[in-house]
């Protein structure tokens, strides 16, 4: 690949702070590296809606689709939450996975040992925990017709979404996890809700099949969401890769997280299907939201935007060697002791955004 | 009331076991107290797909109509997992809340003092813990239609269901998380995905309309349902009372149960709408489920299943004294420290389902 195009899109709340941190990394790797990109930033959610008035533009959209890769930062704003239902900050996330075919959202759930006492778990329940989350995200309930708001002839209203999965949507998304698990414990935990619907019953036969077909060296168990969300705080060790559909992987993967007590520190990718012409649509973001409630204040976590730029050089560009320096920055600067609001513990050096980004840097 | 009509339903794997139990309590009640009631006992689940070959007959639905309380005990049987949809064990509860009208499942998530360490969270997190759970339980994606799967031109199939809520649905259920509320910390969170699905916004509308009408005086909060997820995970002691639907309520309830390290521990009460003769339909069952792997063994914690019972003498007989009894039997018997496997620490007495029993029937 020739000149690398990267979209960054900060969007609401701490994501321009945190990206802020992203782009010491990136003035890193152009100095010390001699990798240059050719950067295009953005405005989405409630940051386009002050400035276009739509949450996200085609033209956004346009760019993203020819962009090597996106680095999204979060989306959501109260200021915004009573627009109405289409001018809503979200959608700005919500279409890019859509238009740009983003199915497989991967979601890792890890301990770093360094934070082992930042859970309110207790340590031995989640020390070395590395999970995997594949959560579907271009179908369910999401974007399932019909939709909408009615109004009754008794003057009631009546609310209406629609859960709907086909053969194809549930293949691509399991063909994702067993391709995962075979690199990591080879181990595949398929999540629905069979015993209440139907479209868990088809999800539930067609990743036996395929797994039957194609993928019988990885172990395949199945297990209904609500134990899911029990089994998470009960024993997460049990899981490897998980791979469930777009609303119950948004639950599952948000708890997942947070066992983890390193919420502020996880990456996540969104993969699209690979294209005719060897490119594959990826972007890249936070498992954590727009926080709000702290913007502004320049104390938020900026690791898990930059660890989100890592897997990005990792997964779109190939840049082994880079990714692994900056997990490595990362862990260097946890031992060190310095730590965002979020992960702090008595005794530990706390710090704001961009001296914890600064102290990443300086790692490299 | 002069006669006690109580319909008996064991149910599946650990269900017929724990249900033995609560024998020795009503024994007690007879012999000790003067008070008996009009029994009838009968099968659901896959016990009643093994002996008549559905799930639940209408006769049982037709005794549960006319009984004053139902005592449930659980379904759910991996060797009917493949007779088919509309077979399936766990129908007999679906079909007993629907025909019944048992829109409101109150599900207390409360940590027991003796029972602290069983928790995988730390003490400080939810030492005291006391969260109520009202989940919608006739509406909402388990029973809405369209539904079911679909062969497509193209041989591909698909699986639809259809998430529906009306204002009314909202409102009953709204109603009675609002009213507990004023009887105990005044707080209501209301829980929803309104940034993605437009029966979640109705749901926010509807609950935020009728606490204005009826409610100023609780403390009413909204929160996304993955965003509560992480919430009960993080900060639990946080919540009073959280009402939602049937779907979230039921991944919600599971999650927030599993903290408190007490799954054994808990029940739970469906209630329905009050009829015109004064009677209010209600069922009583434990919150964990039919655990068929230890199914048979005699291992399993019988006490849910008993204090399910005292709930049932609390709400559907006003026998506050002797639920009050039975409760204190239980907190007296953990203090002993007798332990079923499940709520097992270093040190204590691990006991069977029948020793346990016995225990809290001695201390009575
Ligand atoms: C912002 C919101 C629409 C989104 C979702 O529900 O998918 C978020 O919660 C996420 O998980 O990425
Ligand atoms: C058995 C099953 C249908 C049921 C449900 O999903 O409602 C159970 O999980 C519950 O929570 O009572």
């Amino acid at each position: 690949m020739s000149t690398k195009k990267l979209l960054i899109l900060p969007g609401d709340g701490i994501g321009p702070e945190v990206m802020r941190e992203v782009a010491r990394v990136t003035a890193w790797l152009s100095r010390k590296r001699d990798i240059t990109f050719e950067i295009d930033e953005d405005l989405v959610g409630g940051a386009s809606l002050a400035e276009y008035g739509v949450p996200i533009r085609d033209e956004v959209i346009e760019k993203a689709r020819t962009a090597d890769a996106v680095l999204f930062g979060s989306v959501g704003d109260p200021a915004w939450s009573h627009v109405g239902f289409d001018k809503r900050p979200e959608v700005a996330i919500l279409k890019l996975r859509q238009e740009l075919g983003l199915f497989a959202n991967l979601r890792p759930a890890k301990v770093f040992d360094a934070l082992v006492d930042a859970s309110t778990l207790k340590a031995d329940v989640i020390k070395g925990l590395d999970i995997m989350i594949v959560r579907e995200t271009v179908g369910g309930i999401y974007f399932g017709e019909p939709r909408g708001i009615e109004t009754l002839p008794n003057g009631e209203k009546r609310g209406i979404n629609t859960e709907v999965y086909t053969t194809s949507e549930i293949e691509r998304v399991a063909r994702v996890a067993f391709d995962l698990a075979r690199k990591r414990n080879n181990s595949v935990c398929s999540v629905e809700k069979c015993n209440v619907m139907e479209s868990g019953l088809l999800w539930k036969e067609v990743v036996t099949d395929l797994h039957a077909r194609e993928y019988s060296d990885v172990k395949l168990s199945h297990m209904l969401a609500d134990n899911c969300a029990m089994q998470l705080v009960r024993n997460p060790a049990q899981f490897d890769v998980i791979v469930t559909g777009n609303l119950f992987g948004d639950l599952l993967s948000d708890l997942a997280s947070m066992l983890t007590g390193s919420l502020g520190m996880l990456p996540s990718a969104t993969l699209g299907a690979v294209q005719e012409d060897g490119r594959r649509p990826a972007l890249y973001e936070p498992i954590h939201g727009s926080a709000p409630d702290i913007a502004g204040q320049g104390i938020a976590n900026p690791i898990a935007q930059i660890l989100s730029f890592a897997m990005l050089l990792r997964y779109s560009f190939d840049l082994q060697t880079e990714a692994d320096m900056i997990e490595a920055a990362v862990a260097a600067v946890l031992a060190t002791g310095l730590r965002t609001a979020d992960i702090m513990s008595p005794g530990l050096a706390r710090v704001g955004t961009d001296v914890m980004g600064e102290a990443i840097v300086r790692e490299l």
